[in-house]
């Protein structure tokens, strides 16, 4: 039955994915120096269109046209934080979904505090961080060296759902099973593979994945189980065949262009907890 | 007969690959962020030097050693542009070719202008955009969502050759025929490939290739020809193996790297319009 | 019998990734923007773990869990120097090995000027660059274009030692033949392939791997070989199967993910000289 389950949310899974095809959403970034690239082309991948751009001068006028709004403070300054809450402040006003990336919360204070006010001054839609990350921002628990989560929360389930309904979001504590809660529903998502640990930037493009599915699908616990099971199903099928690192990402790449709804509702492995 | 020109044109677009190939010009970029690992790339696999400075306290230096001078405000904010305007005043001084790709001009306000003021207050020799880019600067229609055309011009000939009047340049708007002009002669160039819209920065890096063959041939309509040609052709040869866009972007940068004359004069389809 | 010491540092080498990849140590990066992405990659692949923050708000206190920082003014403007000088005084009142790539020495003042700063102000551990680099950091001849060495300085041996008594750190001048000294000792490494002159950020990337090592390796100079042999052992593989510099990449990266001990034992060619 849990099976069926899964095969019933891969189903409408499939079906967001096609949307995301046929409404090519604009995906504005203000994203770390280390990903853009990889960022765009994943925007592309999936169906999508980017745009990276970070002046305080054009934000808001950039963000009026997108379909979401992805912050992602991985190489911050106080400058960009504040293009991003300008930028943030003009999303929320036309109701287009953010989704926000605490990349290294918890590793400095500046990371730690740029990230709280995000989420205190901006309406989020989804918030999808690693399991120190998320543990950082919510003060339960967790620990991170860099961007990586060194000791994760200890109840991920309970974490998730807590911190959903603290800030009225979506939360995805992203590891081994991701776990996604709107703060009354859990999804749990067993899709991925190891190998995404051994390049950079996989938390930051399964971030960007979530919101090209928040662009068309208004359920935000769907739309973040959604790209967190295309990102993790094109990553166990580029596992097969690689022979290292940078095999695996060019692998990534081709099968996240290459998924059809037919591979999603044989391969998703996403399940209400 | 248009294949016998084709012919002519192919085989003068190999000898100025081999003179790009022997000269190793230096190419001073300052751009943007997404691209700048890749149009380094594509710089030294067409067999030019790369260097990105955007320091306003370098730039005018840097570019005394430069062959040729790339803009590309694709990620742009007031201070990157105020460095362009210093580099591009000190290139203009030395004779040194500056190529301008206008990144998301009609996206926003800042984007629209700042490309307005480095048209009107350097001298280019080559403007390369898609349509919709070249519609805003121009006014001539076109309409840009991010970074992307979404409505070409009506007559992509005519707003190349106005353009390429109004500002004394060589105009290259790249699309699925790449149209070039420099007001009085047109090339339609017919190399490329659809896996080119599936990558990022195929644009940016299409700029490079016109900005490799600026520094070593002062005629631009040929110069710009020949980059749009070679990347075209490049494209051409790596979509056959592709199993997605990572691949085919592997063996795009492998192509531009292995391109020989006889593969160019064979392949070239470039016409006078 | 250089054979034979050569396999005594191979064997040492190995020993080395081994406890680098049991360790994981953090390598805080200040470093440009064409390469961030790509030596966040190779810093996992070898086996440690990336961060790259340049904030002057955070990088004190980011150095402080790294085991290695990395100063890298590639993209430099003065804001990103001051950055650095602050990141590397904490390094230094912590003990934490600082390596410096000082790209693009002698191509204008600024970085000529910065460079030194950074060399004058703090405690480096290793210097790592091309010949014509070090040349124009030392005064002792050289030539740069852009990032290029154009120009060797005569005789790197001598000019590896000079410096590195002048400054009390590790030299090291890769090329053909990468020479590495302490200011006692000189160690030659062959290793390495000429593909890797047709990809952007090699010499960054060499930098990285000398980091990782002298995480773990408080003898600089053998810390230095380890990342020098091990990356230009990489890089040999890659070459055999590689159609050009992109495939030549991804094999590259692979084969640091995958490289053994017993291949380096195997394959190191570092002789004292």
């Amino acid at each position: 039955m849990e099976k069926e389950k899964a095969k019933d949310l891969g189903f409408a899974i499939g079906q967001m994915l096609e949307k995301v095809r046929q409404q090519k959403p604009l995906l504005h970034h203000i994203t770390n120096f280390v990903v853009m690239n990889d960022t765009a082309n994943v925007t592309l991948h999936i169906g999508a269109l980017p745009v990276m751009a970070h002046a305080r001068e054009e934000v808001a006028e950039m963000v009026a046209a997108a379909g979401a709004l992805v912050l992602n403070p991985g190489t911050l300054t106080p400058a960009w934080v504040e293009s991003m809450i300008v930028a943030g402040r003009r999303a929320n006003e036309l109701g287009i979904p953010i989704v926000l990336d605490p990349v290294g919360a918890g590793a400095t204070t500046l990371r730690t505090q740029s990230n709280l006010r995000l989420l205190e001054g901006l309406k989020i839609a989804v918030l999808r961080g690693n399991s120190g990350e998320i543990g950082a921002v919510s003060g339960l628990g967790g620990e991170v060296k860099g961007v990586e989560s060194i000791k994760d929360v200890e109840d991920p389930e309970e974490v998730a759902r807590t911190v959903a309904r603290k800030y009225g979001l979506t939360v995805a504590i992203t590891g081994k099973r991701d776990v996604i809660s709107d703060g009354q529903r859990v999804i749990g998502v067993d899709n991925g593979h190891a190998m995404l640990k051994t390049i950079t930037g996989t938390g930051c493009m399964a971030t960007t994945m979530i919101a090209a599915f928040a662009a068309v699908e208004r359920d935000y616990l769907l739309a973040a189980t959604a790209g967190l099971v295309c990102y993790g199903l094109a990553a166990e099928m580029a596992a097969s065949g690689a022979k290292g690192p940078a095999s695996f990402k060019a692998a990534l790449f081709d099968n996240i262009y290459n998924l059809t709804p037919a591979q999603i509702a044989e391969g998703a492995r996403a399940y209400y907890l």
